[in-house]
């Protein structure tokens, strides 16, 4: 029923733990299903091994994103750890344009920006069943030290007070990605059909009502 | 993921054009999924030939209703042509307490009742694509006369004003009834994982993330 609903996308930002899974999560929902597009963030940061210009981040000098600010052309940045990180607008209002869901993978402090801006945005935290899971699936990466991993579950503990600003949990269980990129999908569909994005649909038929009713 | 979150129902509102197919969308929604508790109004109004007491209504004379409406039995009622309806209180908190979503299918002007008192209630409006497929749907029911169809298309004009203060829109399109009660079930599906209903959960996640981070 959607192609006949609010054709626009839907500004998408998903937040969560570091070590919840959104990576993966986000790359199964491109993968699984069509309508969707990934922002590429900029940043000032380096490139690590294997990162692509335009695949992973967009990468620039301070100048070059300070002039980014300047002419208003980011929806938000952030400073984090000494580097600037933002989200190129032009993309964004292409994509939401085209009826593409925009998916914005961001920090806290960024969607609490995203949402100042477009109140219609939908903010969705992705979190695992509970706290030990994380530190089990930190611990088992194994590619960080003890203190790393204390450093990122100092961080977990801080980003936890920021969930309640969210509209939707999505839980990626151990085991159950699928599910997680489903209930995602699930979620912006149904939003699709919420009343508040389909002011057209309504008018129309209203009018159509005030016609046939004659 | 949805068991370990929300474990309260949820108390949903469907209305409709009469003629949009709720009474079919409902009935394949109860047959389809559990989790569901569909609400029987009381009316003061005879009943119909094959309608059953506690199946299709309860029916109850003006003096038993009026004493349902002190002692505050009700959680909303209406009068509709000559007749008295509402929704039975009782019922529907034991159904929300065992975690079943409770379906009120009920007209507009209870939807705005329920929606004030319940302010986290789901309104659902099912609707036909347009307002012709309306039209011909009573028509080919071949059960009214002409003069009965133009009766509800002009009510369901008037109707047509109300659906901006409902939050979703389920189309029922023809031949698609499956799609329409499949998006309702999503619709509640999603609903349950709201960070606005999912407070205890949050609350734990960060209670263990700031012991965990210690």
């Amino acid at each position: 029923m959607n192609d006949i609903l609010n054709q626009r996308g839907i500004l998408t930002v998903v937040s969560g733990f570091s070590g919840a899974g959104k990576g993966t999560v986000m790359k199964r929902l491109m993968e699984k299903y069509s309508g969707y597009a990934l922002s590429v963030s900029v940043t000032t940061r380096a490139p690590r091994e294997n990162e692509e210009e335009g695949i992973h981040y967009f990468f620039r000098s301070r100048e070059e994103f300070q002039q980014l600010i300047r002419e208003d052309a980011l929806i938000e940045f952030a400073e984090y750890q000494g580097n600037y990180y933002g989200t190129p607008r032009r993309y964004v209002e292409d994509c939401l344009s085209e009826g593409k869901d925009v998916i914005l993978e961001i920090e806290m402090q960024g969607a609490e920006k995203v949402r100042a801006k477009y109140p219609d945005a939908v903010l969705i935290f992705v979190t695992p069943e509970n706290f030990d899971q994380l530190r089990k699936r930190l611990v088992n990466r194994g590619t960080e030290t003890a203190e790393q991993i204390a450093g990122r579950l100092k961080r977990a503990a801080e980003e936890s007070v920021y969930m309640k600003d969210y509209d939707y949990i999505a839980v990626n269980m151990d085991g159950a990605v699928e599910e997680c990129v489903d209930r995602i999908h699930d979620i912006l569909q149904c939003e699709h059909t919420r009343i508040s994005r389909n002011s057209e649909f309504i008018e129309r038929i209203r009018e159509e009502a005030g016609k046939g009713a004659e």
